[in-house]
C-alpha cells in the first residue's frame, strides 16, 4: 500500500513537469524571454517568504500560503495562462480550469487530491486571509516585471493605467503596503512612458 | 525606514530573476530543453511539501525546508550551476559560491541577509534533519529527470551506475523510504539501457 501511495505521488511529481512549458505573457526582467508558470511560482513564493512581514492580517499561516502559490498554477498545464486582460479567455477560465482540476489533482492520492485541489480553490476564491496575501503576490510580481521591461507587456497588448489599476486592486485587501507601492509603481510607469495613462 | 527596508526587499526580487537563466546539466522530462535554477528549484519545494511524510526525522520543520529550498540555488545566480560530476568545477565551487552569497544575500536588510543565509549554510553542510531531507528533493528530483528522459544527461556525459550511487547517497540520510525507490529506479535504468552499469 506504502508504495501504491509513493507511486502516485512520483506520478504527480512527473505529471506537473509540464508547468515549466506554460508560458505566460510576462516577460523576464532582462527582457529576453516570456516567462512560465514553473519559475513564477518559485519567484512569487519566495516573496511571500520574504514580504510576509507586510500582510494586513496578522494571522496569516506563511506555509500556507506557500503551499498555495507552489499549487496555484498547476490547473494551467492542461487549461493554459489566461492573459490577465483578455476578456474573452476569461469565460470559459473557471470551466476550463475546474476540468483540469479534476484530472489533475485526481493523480495523487485521495486525502493529498483533497487538500491540494482545497489550496487551490481557496486561492481562487480569495476569501481568506492567507489566500488574500498569496493573490498580493501573484498581482505585484508581474508589475515589477512590466516596470523592469519598460512596460513590455503592457505595450505589447496596448494595456492602459485603468485597467492595470482595476487589475492590481485586490494587491490592498492583502497588504496596504505593498499596494501603495504598486500603485506608486505603476503611476512612475506611466510618468516614464512604460504605460498608457 | 520601512520604504527603505521593502527597497531592499524588492530590490533583491528583482535581482533574483536571474535565476531564471541559469540553466542546470538537467533535461524537462519530455526532453525538449535543459531545465532552470528557478525551475528546480519551485519542483523540488512542491516535492518537499507532497513527500514530507517519508523524512525520517519526524521532527522537520517543512516550512523550514521550503525556505532553504527556495533560496538553495541563488548563489547560482553568480558563480553558475556546477554539474554534479563535474570534478574540476567542484575544486573552487566552494570559494565561487561563498563570494556569491557574499554578494547576493546582503542586498536584504541585515536581519533577512543573516537568515536566508544561514539557510542556504545550512543546506549546504547538510547536518541538520531539515536540509537532510532537503537534500534528499534535491537528488532525488534529477534521478525522475533522467530516467523519464531515458538518461539523456547521464549518457551525454558517459555518468555511470557507481557515479549515480555515490551521487545519491545521501538521500538515505533525509529518507529511507525515498532512497530505496531512488535506488531501485537507477537499477532500472541499468537495465532498461538508460545509464552504463
Amino acid at each position: 500500500m506504502r508504495d501504491e501511495r509513493l507511486c502516485k505521488q512520483l506520478t504527480f511529481v512527473i505529471e506537473i513537469d509540464r508547468l515549466k512549458d506554460v508560458l505566460r505573457q510576462t516577460y523576464l526582467m532582462n527582457g529576453t524571454r516570456r516567462e512560465n508558470d514553473a519559475e513564477h511560482s518559485w519567484h512569487i513564493s519566495l516573496m511571500a517568504v520574504l514580504l510576509s512581514e507586510y500582510a494586513d492580517d496578522e494571522e496569516i499561516d506563511i506555509l500556507r500560503v506557500v503551499r498555495m502559490l507552489l499549487v496555484h498554477d498547476l490547473v494551467e498545464i492542461d487549461a493554459g495562462d489566461t492573459f490577465a486582460y483578455d476578456e474573452v479567455g476569461y469565460r470559459d477560465k473557471a470551466q476550463r480550469e475546474n476540468a483540469a482540476a479534476e484530472r489533475i489533482f485526481a493523480l495523487l492520492p485521495g486525502d493529498q487530491a483533497g487538500e491540494f485541489r482545497g489550496l487551490w480553490e481557496e486561492f481562487e476564491a480569495r476569501k481568506s486571509p492567507d489566500s488574500r496575501f498569496a493573490a498580493a503576490m501573484d498581482l505585484l510580481q508581474p508589475v515589477l516585471h512590466n516596470y523592469e521591461t519598460k512596460g513590455v507587456t503592457w505595450k505589447k497588448y496596448g494595456i492602459t493605467l485603468p485597467q492595470v489599476m482595476r487589475r492590481i486592486a485586490p494587491i490592498r485587501e492583502g497588504s496596504e503596503a505593498l499596494w501603495e507601492y504598486a500603485s506608486t509603481l505603476v503611476d512612475d510607469a506611466v510618468g516614464r512612458g512604460y504605460l498608457d495613462g
